[in-house]
């Protein structure tokens, strides 16, 4: 498969389509008991989003000579991961947002004890999709390898750890190093993840592993910049939570550390290291190159 | 290794400093960034507690013969998860507990952020000892299988949805069958999960699981009205929470539903079922004989 062959659009609204259509095959449906519970978690999963994580893993796995079908469990299993971070981040205790993609939080729409049981319910739900799925043909081994990914992304030196940072962070002054240190976990480990699960599933070797793991490291950082000048100069109706709220929280950004025409410049250049690291991948991993532009350039 | 060969007590205690050590040794260390985080999971897990859960994967591990070594990993795999399970149903949405084991609940002892947090990163930690622990000398294929029954017995449809019915169920007046199914997915799933990861690494036959099922169906309930009862008769100071705390919410439970002779008398004959099930284990069972009767017996 490559991108050049159909319009960037239509790929990614197809991948979105196939892992929207896996998170519903295996999320409980919405009237089987406890009703409140199920409703939350396919409120929660299934209300939109942009799928950056699910697309990496098609872009990476499809790069590499990998059957789509084996990439949608994986895909399923990262979001839903995700999806769990987002309704822990939004709670009252937390970020305490009321507004997720142009509706309410998960809190909001059900109550804070729903909210908090139904984004734990999806980590095991996530780690039972890699172990178990029939879709995912893979080896044994390589199920573990994708669990201990996912597991190493996620917990208290990953993303957990990230938003930890985050939060022990408002109202303090980070360098750039810091901040660099706080994405990584927060948002770049499960971005690493995704990829490296791609890879895992078309069973790429060492040298390409690594090669994917600057792709990444680069191209999150610089995904995670686009985010902050998106909450700069995004309006609400467009990225769908209240404006400058990372701003109005005094939390460490790089546009409020460098300013926004630094932060532009920053994140081109990331863009551009990450392609040049994959350049020796060949034509076969246009899928990849064109994920990164689309993430860098999205206005969402 | 024969229970009836040395002290029960002494027994327990060399079990539960087993599974302490192996925690002690999967958690990050208390000065590892983020170091908060870090130091409300260990103080979670680390502090104290029945650990009930561990001792059963013991007892049944090794009343089928496998060696003891393998059973620390899924031992403190599901207390993991337990801990977890406990800090999120501390916090103020929920149980709004201020005490555990005698000790300020984690949300206390912190901030609520930091609570929930840590207990969400318990979670893939425990999916990682599960998927990498280099004393858990298993096949590939076992430890998917013990994965898959940590994930079913904890998701939405195991102990976060007996959480949610629990919750939903407060000031409601439920039947005993209700009453036995959210006992059942609250509590019951996580140790049967227990008795069944022992079993797994013991690579037991389809008639012992089966067994097993029905015995710790029957030790599981048992244990739950146990923990009622003493919710009602223990004093703060023996249990380490506040006595009386289910009746004061007006939560469901048995009982409130059939008085405290009938269900002391309901536990015995659980008990007794629990005993009958496993009658054609032999001797080398006895420890999950000695065990069924200490959680039935115990007095906190």
């Amino acid at each position: 498969m490559n991108l050049a062959d159909t319009n960037l659009a239509d790929t990614t609204r197809a991948w979105i389509a196939r892992v929207e259509a896996k998170l519903d095959a295996v999320l409980p449906a919405a009237d089987q008991p406890p009703r409140g519970l199920h409703e939350a978690m396919r409120y929660a999963v299934l209300g939109g989003g942009k799928r950056i994580r699910p697309l990496l893993v098609y872009a990476t796995g499809l790069s590499l000579g990998a059957p789509v079908t084996r990439l949608d469990a994986p895909a399923a299993a990262i979001e839903l991961m995700h999806a769990f971070s987002l309704v822990h981040d939004d709670l009252p205790a937390m970020d305490d947002d009321d507004l997720r993609r142009g509706r309410p939080t998960t809190h909001k729409a059900f109550d804070e004890a729903t909210a908090i049981l139904a984004a734990d319910a999806m980590q095991p739900l996530a780690f039972n999709v890699l172990a178990a799925d029939a879709d995912l043909q893979v080896a044994d081994a390589t199920r573990l390898a994708l669990i201990r990914l996912l597991a190493d992304a996620c917990g208290s030196l990953g993303m957990t750890g990230g938003q930890s940072i985050d939060l022990s962070s408002e109202g303090q002054q980070l360098n750039a190093q810091q901040l660099e240190h706080m994405y990584k976990l927060k948002t770049g480990c499960l971005l690493e993840a995704s990829v490296l699960a791609g890879a895992h599933v078309a069973a790429a070797d060492a040298a390409t592993m690594a090669k994917l793991r600057r792709y990444i490291d680069n191209l999150g950082l610089a995904f995670q910049i686009r985010d902050d000048i998106l909450d700069i100069e995004g309006a609400t109706e467009v990225i769908g939570k209240q404006q400058g709220a990372d701003i109005q929280r005094d939390k460490a950004t790089w546009p409020a550390l460098f300013g926004i025409d630094a932060a532009k410049q920053k994140s081109r250049e990331l863009l551009h290291t990450a392609l040049h690291e994959i350049e020796s991948l060949g034509p076969a991993a246009e899928p990849l190159r064109e994920i990164a532009d689309y993430m860098v350039s999205r206005r969402l």
